[in-house]
């Protein structure tokens, strides 16, 4: 850790926000676990905003100091965002300054000093606009942001906490589907496609790739949204590997495109007999061109939300980040910091090693880290060893929650009551 | 166990030939496994079929005693189907000659006295008429039909070994997709949708109820295929449920139909902007319904064959179930039955108490459970305590695959190693 504490932090006075924003992970929750267990360590009240930014702005607070030790110990190993999440970005200080001045008047109210944003790329911009406020508002306000987004395109990041979870879930999943598929394609199905997340980066599509350690290994072929749609060169392929070794798995991502820049998902969008608008996905569209085409049957799965919820088979890599990065935002905030993220940084491969640095915000909001080219085989279609290098660490180790009698996990759901209002409500 | 051995039986010399027929499933492997190791404690060598009853008909037969015992152990915690399968049923004697007598042709060479046929009702029939063979044809085979099938619609036998991983797989699942859908409701997806396989029969459909023990838990809607789709009262019940809670979480039947006798997924099929033909599926149709009528932003999963292969989140009874059943297989072989199959019998629900029974094919070939209406709220949108109380044990317990240090569970890839061929080809 190389935060540098400054003088004015420590002696800082007051409470701490926590809010979760964007798409929830697996692991989201056990980022809010550590912040809350060492903001109790340091006997610093920590309040939770309900639904992110959006709970600050409507003063709709959570007292997380209601909750037992046993149920904040449960966010561990519970998927979701407990406290509710939102998609709201804030837009400049001089666009949308009635909600800034409206957050300053709520953080004032309750004495709330330090605001921790847990989320991604869009999230770390607001919670940088945020971390500038004190001087312009004369309100001392310290912002951190604790990284979250399955999608791991987070920038100065090594990876971001909900993105080794879901690439386990990717890389178990396809594997045990593309043993289904091997099973019956002598008279059943030969060429599926499974779907994944990563509209804009391919860093789910490529952990995919891990499903498969020979050349004939499913998956055969992964699409990357970093790689123009080419549907003669992908048919065939198809072609070639159903040849070769009698069905073709892909792994493709929802944010593939065409040559002209249109989402193929939307390319294959069409309207049904009512009227009604279908509701794309690649890999409908891509089981319908392969079957048009080549005529072979397909099938296809669309896990959507549950690939990114699925803490039953989360990464231990993962979750341990997801722990790190809540204590370390405290830990960065009670010291006096103020507009940085904790971080992961590698320290090496194997054995993988790793540890927290801090980065400032600046670096880290509304950039985009794209799947590097080096990841990428020269065909387009395959991850490469560096990809692998990278990624294997990420989906080591086990964490599974513990499964009541009933069979299920046994996840936990807050009291989340809420702190009395002082403010008349305002309009967000 | 109330096989009764018959004199024939245990006198008979040969070999014991093994195929898997059918959708594959997360513990069908279990049951090969069962049926190898019994073999070998009783000194019988097991072949196994190639792609199931083809591999028996192109004389494309495996030798299981070229596999390790440690191999056939990792059977129990591999999906899929280790020696292939296949969806081919053979029609009557009339018509089916040629191939019943290939079939005994190929027994004969091999010296195969027994065959053991792991599915579900078509292949109980396929082993029905083997097993009549015998008289017929002059050769002594025994039939024995070993249960599997996601799909839980297998007669006489309390639940079939296959479904309760993929009831656990679906009800997990759904748990952890609705903490995802309530976390980000406030500005995001509203109705959310699953997919789940039951083109018949609604047990998996059931099976998702167990994710929620409130009244307002998800799912809120359940879609059986033994009720009629009532768009207008499904819409009607989604706009009420998001207005109660918030959101509304839908696990959906693929084989729902309008009241005219029309698949859903069918009646939504369109054609995209290529010409393709848009493949249906229920999920999207549903979502593109409610965001068409309601308004509602929706997300939709398709799981596909990620549920039927998902051992990782294997039930233990489950997999006890499928243990049993070809443990048992082998030793009703061996004692000189013929045309029955080892089937599951419940003693009690709680504690949860069962042992195999054995039950004539002829009693369960081509015959299909469906869901009792005991199982179905009045409203058709719920399972009844009923229903809760039946299917609550067959999720219980975890027996998670052992995981290597890459993060990955440990399949195993047999050999399967041909046995020499001893007759001309045949044309299937």
């Amino acid at each position: 850790m190389n935060a540098t504490p400054r003088t004015a932090g420590p002696n800082l006075k007051g409470k701490l926000l926590y809010a979760q924003s964007g798409g929830v992970t697996a692991v989201i929750n056990a980022s809010a676990a550590t912040v809350i267990e060492t903001c109790r360590k340091h006997k610093v009240t920590a309040y939770a905003a309900r639904n992110g930014i959006l709970g600050a702005l409507r003063e709709d607070l959570i007292d997380t100091t209601k909750e037992s030790p046993a149920a904040i110990r449960a966010l561990k190993h519970t998927p979701g965002g407990a406290f509710g999440s939102c998609r709201v970005k804030l837009k400049s200080l001089e666009e949308d300054r009635a909600r800034y001045e409206r957050l300053i008047e709520v953080f004032r109210a309750h004495g709330i000093r330090w605001f921790l944003y847990n989320g991604g790329n869009d999230s770390a911009d607001t919670a940088l606009k945020l971390s500038q406020l004190g001087k312009t508002m004369g309100y001392d306000i310290r912002c951190i942001g604790v990284p979250k987004t399955v999608d791991n395109d987070l920038a100065v990041t090594d990876c971001c906490p909900g993105f080794g979870s879901v690439a386990k879930y990717t890389a178990v999943s396809l594997r045990e589907c593309a043993l289904d598929v091997v099973s019956m394609m002598d008279t059943s199905t030969r060429v599926f496609v499974m779907e994944v997340m990563g509209r804009h980066a391919g860093w789910i599509a490529a952990s995919a790739g891990l499903a498969g350690e020979h050349a004939n290994d499913a998956p055969h072929i992964i699409l990357f949204p970093e790689r123009v749609f080419d549907a003669d060169a992908f048919l065939q392929r198809v072609h070639e590997t159903v040849d070769r070794v009698g069905c073709c798995v892909v792994a493709a991502s929802e944010g593939i495109r065409y040559a002209d820049g249109g989402f193929v998902a939307d390319a294959h969008a069409g309207t049904d007999a009512f009227g009604h608008t279908q509701l794309g996905g690649v890999a409908p569209a891509l089981a319908g061109l392969v079957r048009g085409k080549l005529n072979l049957k397909t099938h296809w799965a669309m896990p959507d939300y549950l690939q990114r919820s699925a803490r039953h088979v989360a990464s231990k890599t993962d979750l341990e980040h997801a722990l790190a990065v809540g204590k370390a935002a405290v830990e960065l905030a009670l010291s006096g910091e103020n507009a940085v993220m904790p971080v992961i940084k590698r320290i090496s491969d194997s054995p993988y090693r790793w540890k927290i640095e801090t980065a400032r915000l600046d670096r880290i909001a509304n950039r985009e880290k794209k799947l590097p080219s080096a990841f990428i085989a020269k065909d387009g279609f395959r991850i490469t060893a560096a990809a692998r290098q990278y990624l294997a660490p990420l989906i080591r180790g086990e964490a599974p929650p513990p499964y009541g009698k009933n069979g299920l996990p046994q996840y936990v759901v807050l009291k989340n009551a809420a702190v009395k209002k002082k403010l008349p409500p305002f309009d967000v």
